[in-house]
Protein backbone atom coordinates (compact mmCIF):
# COMPACT_ATOMS: atom_id res chain seq x y z
CA UNK A 1 0.00 0.00 0.00
CA UNK A 2 2.88 2.47 1.17
CA UNK A 3 4.18 1.77 -2.60
CA UNK A 4 1.33 2.54 -4.10
CA UNK A 5 1.18 6.02 -2.16
CA UNK A 6 4.75 6.95 -3.43
CA UNK A 7 3.69 6.00 -7.21
CA UNK A 8 1.01 8.06 -7.46
CA UNK A 9 2.50 10.89 -5.44
CA UNK A 10 5.26 10.53 -7.99
CA UNK A 11 3.21 11.06 -11.05
CA UNK A 12 1.20 13.84 -9.08
CA UNK A 13 5.07 15.52 -9.15
CA UNK A 14 5.31 15.22 -13.10
CA UNK A 15 2.33 16.79 -13.83
CA UNK A 16 2.36 19.90 -11.42
CA UNK A 17 6.52 20.94 -12.36
CA UNK A 18 6.53 23.09 -15.54
CA UNK A 19 9.91 21.27 -16.48
CA UNK A 20 8.31 17.74 -15.99
CA UNK A 21 4.78 18.33 -17.01
CA UNK A 22 5.15 15.90 -19.37
CA UNK A 23 6.63 12.55 -18.11
CA UNK A 24 8.90 10.16 -20.18
CA UNK A 25 7.87 6.18 -20.98
CA UNK A 26 11.10 4.63 -22.30
CA UNK A 27 10.74 1.64 -24.09
CA UNK A 28 14.21 -0.51 -23.34
CA UNK A 29 15.23 -3.85 -25.89
CA UNK A 30 16.22 -5.28 -28.89
CA UNK A 31 15.12 -5.17 -32.40
CA UNK A 32 11.30 -5.95 -31.11
CA UNK A 33 11.45 -2.94 -29.49
CA UNK A 34 13.51 -0.88 -32.55
CA UNK A 35 10.85 -1.49 -34.63
CA UNK A 36 8.03 -0.36 -32.90
CA UNK A 37 7.59 2.86 -34.58
CA UNK A 38 6.89 1.00 -38.06
CA UNK A 39 3.72 1.38 -39.11
CA UNK A 40 1.00 -0.31 -37.01
CA UNK A 41 3.85 -0.67 -34.55
CA UNK A 42 3.66 -1.16 -30.71
CA UNK A 43 6.13 2.15 -29.93
CA UNK A 44 4.35 4.44 -32.04
CA UNK A 45 0.44 3.38 -30.57
CA UNK A 46 1.71 3.60 -27.15
CA UNK A 47 3.05 7.59 -28.04
CA UNK A 48 -0.79 7.88 -29.97
CA UNK A 49 -2.55 6.62 -26.86
CA UNK A 50 -0.36 8.69 -24.35
CA UNK A 51 -0.30 11.61 -26.91
CA UNK A 52 -0.71 15.43 -24.99
CA UNK A 53 0.14 13.15 -21.38
CA UNK A 54 3.28 11.63 -21.78
CA UNK A 55 6.57 11.33 -24.24
CA UNK A 56 7.93 7.85 -25.30
CA UNK A 57 11.19 7.53 -25.73
CA UNK A 58 13.11 4.99 -28.29
CA UNK A 59 15.51 3.08 -26.76
CA UNK A 60 15.25 -0.14 -29.01
CA UNK A 61 18.82 -1.92 -30.11
CA UNK A 62 18.46 -4.53 -32.79
CA UNK A 63 20.58 -7.28 -32.39
CA UNK A 64 21.74 -6.66 -28.70
CA UNK A 65 21.22 -9.52 -26.23
CA UNK A 66 21.00 -8.52 -22.01
CA UNK A 67 25.03 -8.99 -21.92
CA UNK A 68 25.57 -5.58 -24.03
CA UNK A 69 22.41 -4.07 -22.95
CA UNK A 70 24.25 -3.96 -19.83
CA UNK A 71 26.66 -1.61 -21.56
CA UNK A 72 24.26 0.79 -22.32
CA UNK A 73 22.55 0.93 -18.68
CA UNK A 74 24.35 3.71 -17.19
CA UNK A 75 24.25 6.15 -19.98
CA UNK A 76 20.87 5.68 -20.76
CA UNK A 77 19.72 5.75 -17.26
CA UNK A 78 22.32 7.99 -15.57
CA UNK A 79 21.89 7.97 -11.91
CA UNK A 80 20.84 11.48 -10.82
CA UNK A 81 18.68 11.88 -13.60
CA UNK A 82 16.33 15.19 -12.73
CA UNK A 83 13.43 13.70 -14.76
CA UNK A 84 13.85 9.97 -14.70
CA UNK A 85 11.46 7.82 -16.82
CA UNK A 86 8.15 6.94 -15.07
CA UNK A 87 7.74 4.01 -16.90
CA UNK A 88 10.38 1.33 -18.10
CA UNK A 89 9.40 -1.53 -20.52
CA UNK A 90 12.85 -3.95 -20.63
CA UNK A 91 11.83 -6.30 -23.64
CA UNK A 92 14.95 -8.67 -24.09
CA UNK A 93 15.43 -12.36 -24.62
CA UNK A 94 14.90 -13.27 -28.32
CA UNK A 95 18.27 -12.82 -28.62
CA UNK A 96 19.60 -14.25 -25.41
CA UNK A 97 17.88 -17.48 -26.90
CA UNK A 98 19.92 -18.38 -30.02
CA UNK A 99 21.35 -21.52 -29.51
CA UNK A 100 24.68 -21.99 -28.19
CA UNK A 101 26.61 -24.00 -31.68
CA UNK A 102 24.01 -22.32 -33.64
CA UNK A 103 24.45 -19.50 -36.46
CA UNK A 104 23.13 -16.64 -34.56
CA UNK A 105 25.64 -18.17 -31.43
CA UNK A 106 26.95 -15.07 -31.14
CA UNK A 107 23.90 -13.45 -29.38
CA UNK A 108 23.57 -16.65 -26.98
CA UNK A 109 23.81 -16.13 -23.74
CA UNK A 110 22.75 -18.82 -21.14
CA UNK A 111 19.64 -18.41 -19.24
CA UNK A 112 21.52 -17.71 -15.96
CA UNK A 113 23.19 -14.99 -17.03
CA UNK A 114 20.13 -13.99 -18.96
CA UNK A 115 18.29 -13.70 -15.34
CA UNK A 116 21.01 -12.45 -13.59
CA UNK A 117 21.41 -9.54 -16.47
CA UNK A 118 17.93 -9.02 -16.02
CA UNK A 119 18.24 -8.81 -12.44
CA UNK A 120 21.34 -5.63 -12.21
CA UNK A 121 19.08 -3.82 -15.26
CA UNK A 122 15.67 -4.06 -13.09
CA UNK A 123 18.13 -2.90 -9.27
CA UNK A 124 20.01 -0.38 -11.65
CA UNK A 125 16.51 1.37 -12.34
CA UNK A 126 15.05 0.99 -9.06
CA UNK A 127 18.26 2.93 -7.96
CA UNK A 128 17.68 5.53 -10.82
CA UNK A 129 14.31 6.00 -9.19
CA UNK A 130 12.63 4.13 -6.77
CA UNK A 131 8.92 4.97 -7.79
CA UNK A 132 9.83 4.02 -11.72
CA UNK A 133 6.72 1.26 -12.92
CA UNK A 134 9.37 -1.21 -14.65
CA UNK A 135 7.81 -3.62 -16.91
CA UNK A 136 9.47 -6.95 -18.23
CA UNK A 137 8.59 -8.50 -21.33
CA UNK A 138 9.53 -12.02 -22.22
CA UNK A 139 10.07 -12.56 -25.74
CA UNK A 140 7.61 -13.70 -28.20
CA UNK A 141 7.15 -17.58 -29.60
CA UNK A 142 9.09 -18.41 -31.94
CA UNK A 143 7.84 -20.15 -35.16
CA UNK A 144 10.45 -22.11 -36.27
CA UNK A 145 9.16 -23.14 -39.91
CA UNK A 146 8.51 -19.62 -40.72
CA UNK A 147 12.42 -18.63 -39.23
CA UNK A 148 13.02 -21.53 -41.97
CA UNK A 149 11.27 -20.33 -44.76
CA UNK A 150 12.99 -16.59 -44.26
CA UNK A 151 16.30 -17.42 -43.85
CA UNK A 152 15.60 -19.83 -47.22
CA UNK A 153 14.11 -16.62 -48.67
CA UNK A 154 16.70 -14.17 -47.90
CA UNK A 155 19.76 -16.30 -48.01
CA UNK A 156 19.26 -19.18 -50.56
CA UNK A 157 18.68 -23.20 -49.87
CA UNK A 158 21.75 -23.52 -47.77
CA UNK A 159 21.23 -20.81 -45.50
CA UNK A 160 20.33 -22.17 -42.61
CA UNK A 161 19.61 -25.99 -41.98
CA UNK A 162 19.76 -26.15 -38.39
CA UNK A 163 17.31 -23.78 -36.66
CA UNK A 164 18.95 -20.82 -34.81
CA UNK A 165 16.18 -20.73 -32.24
CA UNK A 166 13.50 -22.79 -31.09
CA UNK A 167 10.51 -22.17 -29.54
CA UNK A 168 11.03 -24.56 -26.27
CA UNK A 169 14.02 -22.55 -25.71
CA UNK A 170 12.97 -19.31 -26.17
CA UNK A 171 10.26 -20.60 -23.59
CA UNK A 172 12.65 -21.56 -21.22
CA UNK A 173 13.92 -17.91 -21.17
CA UNK A 174 10.10 -16.28 -20.96
CA UNK A 175 9.93 -18.89 -17.69
CA UNK A 176 13.05 -17.28 -16.19
CA UNK A 177 11.78 -13.63 -16.97
CA UNK A 178 8.70 -14.15 -15.14
CA UNK A 179 10.09 -15.70 -12.32
CA UNK A 180 12.43 -12.97 -11.99
CA UNK A 181 9.93 -10.31 -12.54
CA UNK A 182 8.07 -12.45 -9.20
CA UNK A 183 10.96 -12.18 -7.73
CA UNK A 184 11.69 -8.63 -7.67
CA UNK A 185 8.09 -7.49 -7.25
CA UNK A 186 8.01 -6.09 -10.70
CA UNK A 187 5.54 -6.41 -13.66
CA UNK A 188 5.57 -8.44 -16.37
CA UNK A 189 4.39 -9.47 -19.72
CA UNK A 190 4.40 -13.32 -20.43
CA UNK A 191 4.24 -12.53 -24.72
CA UNK A 192 5.65 -16.07 -25.30
CA UNK A 193 2.56 -17.80 -23.40
CA UNK A 194 0.00 -14.79 -24.38
CA UNK A 195 0.47 -15.25 -28.06
CA UNK A 196 0.61 -18.80 -28.04
CA UNK A 197 -3.25 -18.48 -27.03
CA UNK A 198 -4.50 -17.78 -30.54
CA UNK A 199 -4.79 -20.22 -33.14
CA UNK A 200 -2.23 -19.55 -36.39
CA UNK A 201 -0.12 -17.61 -33.82
CA UNK A 202 2.99 -18.31 -36.39
CA UNK A 203 1.75 -16.29 -38.95
CA UNK A 204 -0.73 -14.16 -37.70
CA UNK A 205 2.07 -12.61 -34.89
CA UNK A 206 5.16 -13.29 -35.80
CA UNK A 207 6.41 -12.40 -39.73
CA UNK A 208 9.72 -14.33 -40.05
CA UNK A 209 9.15 -16.07 -37.46
CA UNK A 210 10.56 -13.99 -35.01
CA UNK A 211 9.49 -10.40 -35.56
CA UNK A 212 6.02 -9.09 -35.32
CA UNK A 213 3.64 -8.62 -37.79
CA UNK A 214 1.09 -5.47 -37.52
CA UNK A 215 -1.42 -7.91 -35.37
CA UNK A 216 1.64 -8.99 -33.37
CA UNK A 217 2.45 -5.57 -32.56
CA UNK A 218 -1.40 -5.01 -32.01
CA UNK A 219 -0.89 -7.67 -28.63
CA UNK A 220 2.23 -6.14 -27.56
CA UNK A 221 0.41 -2.58 -27.44
CA UNK A 222 -2.62 -3.83 -25.76
CA UNK A 223 -0.46 -5.60 -22.93
CA UNK A 224 1.43 -3.07 -22.27
CA UNK A 225 -1.26 -0.52 -21.83
CA UNK A 226 -3.40 -3.31 -19.46
CA UNK A 227 -0.23 -3.74 -17.46
CA UNK A 228 0.31 0.63 -17.11
CA UNK A 229 -3.10 0.85 -16.42
CA UNK A 230 -3.28 -1.65 -13.44
CA UNK A 231 -0.50 0.41 -12.26
CA UNK A 232 -1.78 3.69 -12.54
CA UNK A 233 -0.43 4.94 -15.65
CA UNK A 234 -3.85 4.86 -17.40
CA UNK A 235 -4.28 7.63 -20.31
CA UNK A 236 -7.59 8.49 -19.70
CA UNK A 237 -6.83 9.56 -16.22
CA UNK A 238 -4.05 11.40 -16.94
CA UNK A 239 -4.81 15.42 -17.58
CA UNK A 240 -3.58 17.01 -20.83
CA UNK A 241 -0.46 19.28 -20.82
CA UNK A 242 -2.57 22.03 -21.99
CA UNK A 243 -6.29 22.62 -22.41
CA UNK A 244 -8.13 20.93 -25.01
CA UNK A 245 -9.09 23.50 -27.89
CA UNK A 246 -12.64 22.78 -27.01
CA UNK A 247 -12.46 24.62 -23.59
CA UNK A 248 -10.65 27.51 -25.00
CA UNK A 249 -13.14 30.55 -25.51
CA UNK A 250 -12.36 32.40 -29.42
CA UNK A 251 -13.14 35.48 -28.14
CA UNK A 252 -11.21 35.15 -24.84
CA UNK A 253 -8.40 32.75 -24.92
CA UNK A 254 -6.16 33.84 -22.19
CA UNK A 255 -8.79 32.21 -20.04
CA UNK A 256 -8.27 28.80 -20.63
CA UNK A 257 -4.65 28.98 -20.28
CA UNK A 258 -4.44 31.22 -17.11
CA UNK A 259 -4.07 28.08 -14.90
CA UNK A 260 -0.59 26.49 -16.71
CA UNK A 261 0.50 28.99 -19.47
CA UNK A 262 0.01 32.63 -17.71
CA UNK B 1 28.11 30.07 -46.21
CA UNK B 2 28.41 31.41 -42.44
CA UNK B 3 25.15 29.53 -41.23
CA UNK B 4 26.18 26.28 -42.85
CA UNK B 5 28.99 25.69 -40.95
CA UNK B 6 27.39 26.58 -37.48
CA UNK B 7 24.96 24.48 -38.04
CA UNK B 8 27.42 21.47 -39.01
CA UNK B 9 29.12 22.79 -35.42
CA UNK B 10 26.36 22.22 -33.77
CA UNK B 11 24.97 18.59 -34.66
CA UNK B 12 28.44 17.60 -34.49
CA UNK B 13 28.53 18.81 -30.55
CA UNK B 14 25.20 16.92 -30.61
CA UNK B 15 26.79 13.77 -31.53
CA UNK B 16 29.94 14.63 -28.74
CA UNK B 17 28.41 15.54 -25.46
CA UNK B 18 27.36 12.26 -23.48
CA UNK B 19 23.83 14.21 -22.07
CA UNK B 20 23.14 15.33 -25.90
CA UNK B 21 24.23 12.11 -27.70
CA UNK B 22 21.01 12.04 -29.21
CA UNK B 23 19.44 15.17 -30.98
CA UNK B 24 15.70 15.96 -30.86
CA UNK B 25 13.56 16.94 -33.60
CA UNK B 26 10.34 18.61 -32.40
CA UNK B 27 7.00 18.55 -34.40
CA UNK B 28 4.91 21.15 -33.26
CA UNK B 29 1.27 22.35 -34.52
CA UNK B 30 -2.15 21.01 -34.47
CA UNK B 31 -4.17 18.05 -34.92
CA UNK B 32 -2.24 16.72 -37.95
CA UNK B 33 0.69 16.79 -36.24
CA UNK B 34 -0.98 15.01 -32.93
CA UNK B 35 -2.30 12.56 -35.24
CA UNK B 36 0.82 12.01 -36.99
CA UNK B 37 1.87 8.61 -34.29
CA UNK B 38 -0.95 7.11 -35.91
CA UNK B 39 -0.40 3.32 -38.14
CA UNK B 40 1.40 4.73 -41.23
CA UNK B 41 1.52 8.29 -39.72
CA UNK B 42 4.14 11.10 -40.70
CA UNK B 43 5.61 11.57 -37.04
CA UNK B 44 6.16 7.36 -36.08
CA UNK B 45 7.66 7.12 -39.75
CA UNK B 46 10.18 9.79 -38.98
CA UNK B 47 11.02 8.61 -35.69
CA UNK B 48 11.23 5.24 -37.40
CA UNK B 49 13.72 6.68 -39.43
CA UNK B 50 15.67 8.30 -37.02
CA UNK B 51 15.84 5.14 -34.65
CA UNK B 52 18.61 4.89 -32.57
CA UNK B 53 20.28 8.96 -34.10
CA UNK B 54 18.06 11.24 -33.27
CA UNK B 55 14.32 11.45 -30.86
CA UNK B 56 11.35 12.40 -32.46
CA UNK B 57 8.95 14.47 -29.65
CA UNK B 58 5.70 15.07 -30.16
CA UNK B 59 3.91 18.43 -29.66
CA UNK B 60 0.68 17.68 -31.86
CA UNK B 61 -2.27 20.09 -30.25
CA UNK B 62 -5.25 19.11 -31.77
CA UNK B 63 -8.19 22.38 -32.89
CA UNK B 64 -4.97 24.72 -32.19
CA UNK B 65 -4.50 27.37 -34.20
CA UNK B 66 -1.56 30.02 -34.48
CA UNK B 67 -2.75 32.78 -31.78
CA UNK B 68 -3.16 29.56 -29.07
CA UNK B 69 -0.43 28.23 -30.27
CA UNK B 70 1.45 31.28 -29.02
CA UNK B 71 0.41 30.52 -25.48
CA UNK B 72 2.50 27.44 -25.16
CA UNK B 73 5.26 28.73 -27.11
CA UNK B 74 7.82 29.70 -23.56
CA UNK B 75 6.22 26.41 -22.02
CA UNK B 76 7.52 24.25 -25.10
CA UNK B 77 10.80 26.20 -26.03
CA UNK B 78 11.98 27.62 -22.96
CA UNK B 79 14.82 30.50 -23.19
CA UNK B 80 18.02 28.87 -21.83
CA UNK B 81 17.19 24.94 -22.52
CA UNK B 82 20.69 23.03 -22.10
CA UNK B 83 19.31 20.72 -24.58
CA UNK B 84 17.29 22.77 -27.40
CA UNK B 85 15.32 20.88 -30.13
CA UNK B 86 18.06 20.88 -33.20
CA UNK B 87 15.16 20.60 -35.31
CA UNK B 88 11.58 21.86 -35.19
CA UNK B 89 8.62 21.84 -37.91
CA UNK B 90 6.21 23.95 -37.31
CA UNK B 91 2.85 23.25 -38.77
CA UNK B 92 -0.04 25.53 -38.75
CA UNK B 93 -2.86 27.45 -40.44
CA UNK B 94 -5.63 24.43 -41.10
CA UNK B 95 -7.34 26.05 -38.24
CA UNK B 96 -6.62 29.02 -39.38
CA UNK B 97 -7.82 29.33 -42.51
CA UNK B 98 -11.22 28.09 -41.19
CA UNK B 99 -13.75 30.87 -42.20
CA UNK B 100 -14.99 33.65 -40.79
CA UNK B 101 -18.75 33.58 -40.33
CA UNK B 102 -18.45 29.80 -40.74
CA UNK B 103 -19.26 26.98 -38.19
CA UNK B 104 -15.63 26.64 -36.99
CA UNK B 105 -14.96 30.47 -36.61
CA UNK B 106 -13.88 30.33 -33.35
CA UNK B 107 -10.86 28.89 -34.28
CA UNK B 108 -10.45 31.50 -37.12
CA UNK B 109 -6.91 34.02 -37.43
CA UNK B 110 -6.76 36.55 -39.98
CA UNK B 111 -4.14 35.69 -42.24
CA UNK B 112 -2.34 38.29 -41.87
CA UNK B 113 -2.11 37.91 -38.06
CA UNK B 114 -1.26 34.54 -38.79
CA UNK B 115 1.99 35.13 -40.62
CA UNK B 116 2.68 37.38 -37.79
CA UNK B 117 2.26 34.61 -35.50
CA UNK B 118 4.64 32.34 -37.42
CA UNK B 119 6.82 34.88 -37.28
CA UNK B 120 6.88 35.47 -33.61
CA UNK B 121 7.02 31.62 -33.52
CA UNK B 122 10.25 31.53 -35.79
CA UNK B 123 12.10 34.25 -33.50
CA UNK B 124 10.99 33.25 -30.26
CA UNK B 125 12.91 29.56 -31.95
CA UNK B 126 15.63 31.53 -33.03
CA UNK B 127 16.39 33.43 -29.77
CA UNK B 128 16.93 29.53 -28.09
CA UNK B 129 19.10 28.24 -30.78
CA UNK B 130 20.19 30.65 -32.95
CA UNK B 131 21.45 26.95 -35.28
CA UNK B 132 17.74 25.36 -35.45
CA UNK B 133 17.08 23.71 -38.68
CA UNK B 134 13.35 25.09 -38.84
CA UNK B 135 10.99 24.31 -41.28
CA UNK B 136 7.46 25.76 -41.64
CA UNK B 137 4.94 23.35 -43.10
CA UNK B 138 1.78 25.08 -44.83
CA UNK B 139 -1.59 23.66 -44.11
CA UNK B 140 -2.77 20.49 -47.03
CA UNK B 141 -5.70 21.65 -49.41
CA UNK B 142 -9.03 20.88 -48.50
CA UNK B 143 -11.50 19.16 -49.99
CA UNK B 144 -14.87 21.28 -49.61
CA UNK B 145 -16.89 18.39 -50.94
CA UNK B 146 -15.13 15.41 -48.68
CA UNK B 147 -15.28 17.79 -45.73
CA UNK B 148 -19.46 18.29 -46.39
CA UNK B 149 -19.82 14.49 -46.55
CA UNK B 150 -18.15 14.03 -43.90
CA UNK B 151 -20.03 16.18 -41.64
CA UNK B 152 -23.46 14.68 -42.99
CA UNK B 153 -21.87 11.42 -42.15
CA UNK B 154 -21.01 12.37 -38.40
CA UNK B 155 -23.65 15.21 -37.33
CA UNK B 156 -26.46 14.63 -40.15
CA UNK B 157 -28.17 16.14 -43.30
CA UNK B 158 -28.56 19.49 -41.59
CA UNK B 159 -25.06 19.67 -39.97
CA UNK B 160 -23.64 21.58 -42.32
CA UNK B 161 -24.77 23.70 -44.92
CA UNK B 162 -22.37 26.27 -45.86
CA UNK B 163 -18.64 25.29 -45.84
CA UNK B 164 -16.56 26.08 -43.16
CA UNK B 165 -13.63 26.25 -44.94
CA UNK B 166 -12.39 26.68 -48.57
CA UNK B 167 -9.45 25.20 -50.63
CA UNK B 168 -8.81 29.00 -51.97
CA UNK B 169 -8.89 30.42 -48.92
CA UNK B 170 -6.81 28.03 -47.31
CA UNK B 171 -4.70 28.72 -50.14
CA UNK B 172 -4.33 31.96 -49.48
CA UNK B 173 -2.69 30.95 -46.12
CA UNK B 174 -0.22 27.92 -47.62
CA UNK B 175 1.23 31.37 -49.91
CA UNK B 176 1.42 32.98 -47.02
CA UNK B 177 3.39 30.71 -45.12
CA UNK B 178 5.87 30.26 -47.50
CA UNK B 179 6.60 34.01 -48.18
CA UNK B 180 7.07 34.38 -45.16
CA UNK B 181 9.81 31.71 -44.46
CA UNK B 182 11.52 32.87 -47.40
CA UNK B 183 11.39 36.24 -46.10
CA UNK B 184 13.20 35.13 -42.52
CA UNK B 185 15.37 32.66 -44.58
CA UNK B 186 14.15 29.54 -43.08
CA UNK B 187 12.81 26.51 -45.14
CA UNK B 188 9.27 25.56 -46.04
CA UNK B 189 7.10 22.54 -47.10
CA UNK B 190 4.36 23.73 -49.44
CA UNK B 191 1.98 20.84 -48.67
CA UNK B 192 -0.71 22.28 -50.41
CA UNK B 193 0.26 23.11 -53.78
CA UNK B 194 2.80 19.41 -53.50
CA UNK B 195 -0.77 17.58 -52.61
CA UNK B 196 -2.57 18.71 -55.92
CA UNK B 197 0.09 17.95 -58.00
CA UNK B 198 -1.12 14.58 -57.59
CA UNK B 199 -4.45 13.79 -59.92
CA UNK B 200 -7.30 12.35 -57.02
CA UNK B 201 -5.16 14.16 -54.51
CA UNK B 202 -8.95 14.79 -52.19
CA UNK B 203 -9.67 10.89 -51.50
CA UNK B 204 -6.31 9.63 -51.84
CA UNK B 205 -4.51 11.99 -49.58
CA UNK B 206 -7.37 13.00 -47.42
CA UNK B 207 -9.73 10.92 -45.36
CA UNK B 208 -12.37 13.51 -44.33
CA UNK B 209 -11.32 16.59 -46.72
CA UNK B 210 -9.41 18.07 -43.89
CA UNK B 211 -7.08 15.44 -42.26
CA UNK B 212 -4.35 12.90 -44.05
CA UNK B 213 -4.77 9.52 -44.73
CA UNK B 214 -1.86 6.83 -44.56
CA UNK B 215 -0.86 8.00 -48.02
CA UNK B 216 -0.92 12.08 -47.33
CA UNK B 217 0.52 10.84 -44.26
CA UNK B 218 3.91 9.46 -46.90
CA UNK B 219 4.03 12.53 -48.48
CA UNK B 220 4.61 14.69 -45.61
CA UNK B 221 6.77 12.14 -44.01
CA UNK B 222 8.98 12.25 -47.65
CA UNK B 223 8.80 15.78 -47.69
CA UNK B 224 10.11 16.22 -44.48
CA UNK B 225 12.98 14.26 -44.74
CA UNK B 226 13.65 15.95 -47.96
CA UNK B 227 13.90 19.39 -46.57
CA UNK B 228 15.83 17.67 -43.49
CA UNK B 229 18.56 15.98 -46.23
CA UNK B 230 18.93 19.05 -48.05
CA UNK B 231 19.77 21.04 -44.86
CA UNK B 232 22.17 18.95 -42.94
CA UNK B 233 19.96 16.68 -40.84
CA UNK B 234 20.29 13.27 -43.25
CA UNK B 235 19.72 10.47 -41.32
CA UNK B 236 22.03 8.25 -43.31
CA UNK B 237 25.21 10.45 -42.53
CA UNK B 238 24.13 10.64 -39.01
CA UNK B 239 25.90 7.90 -36.72
CA UNK B 240 24.50 5.58 -34.05
CA UNK B 241 23.85 6.44 -30.80
CA UNK B 242 25.47 2.97 -29.89
CA UNK B 243 27.54 0.50 -31.53
CA UNK B 244 25.76 -2.03 -34.23
CA UNK B 245 25.22 -5.34 -32.94
CA UNK B 246 27.37 -6.85 -36.18
CA UNK B 247 30.28 -4.54 -34.96
CA UNK B 248 30.06 -6.53 -31.21
CA UNK B 249 33.18 -9.61 -31.29
CA UNK B 250 31.03 -12.25 -29.11
CA UNK B 251 34.13 -13.04 -27.00
CA UNK B 252 35.16 -9.75 -26.46
CA UNK B 253 31.71 -7.23 -26.51
CA UNK B 254 33.81 -4.34 -24.26
CA UNK B 255 36.05 -3.66 -27.58
CA UNK B 256 33.00 -2.22 -29.45
CA UNK B 257 31.88 -0.38 -26.28
CA UNK B 258 35.17 0.95 -25.33
CA UNK B 259 34.95 4.27 -27.08
CA UNK B 260 31.53 5.52 -26.15
CA UNK B 261 30.75 3.44 -23.21
CA UNK B 262 33.74 2.55 -20.77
Amino acid sequence: MERMVSESESIQNHFNGEETMRPNILLFGDSITQESFRSGGWGASLADAYSRKADVVLRGYGGYNTRWALFLLHHLFPLGLTKPPVATTIFFGANDAALAGGTSERQHVPVEEYKENLRKIVRHLKECSPTMLIVLITPPPIDEEGRMEYARETYGEKAMTLPERTNETTGVYAKGCVELARELGVRSINLWSKMQETDGWQKKYLRDGLHLTAEGNAVVFEEVVKVFKEAWLDASEMPYDFPHHSEIDGKNPEKAFQQKCL
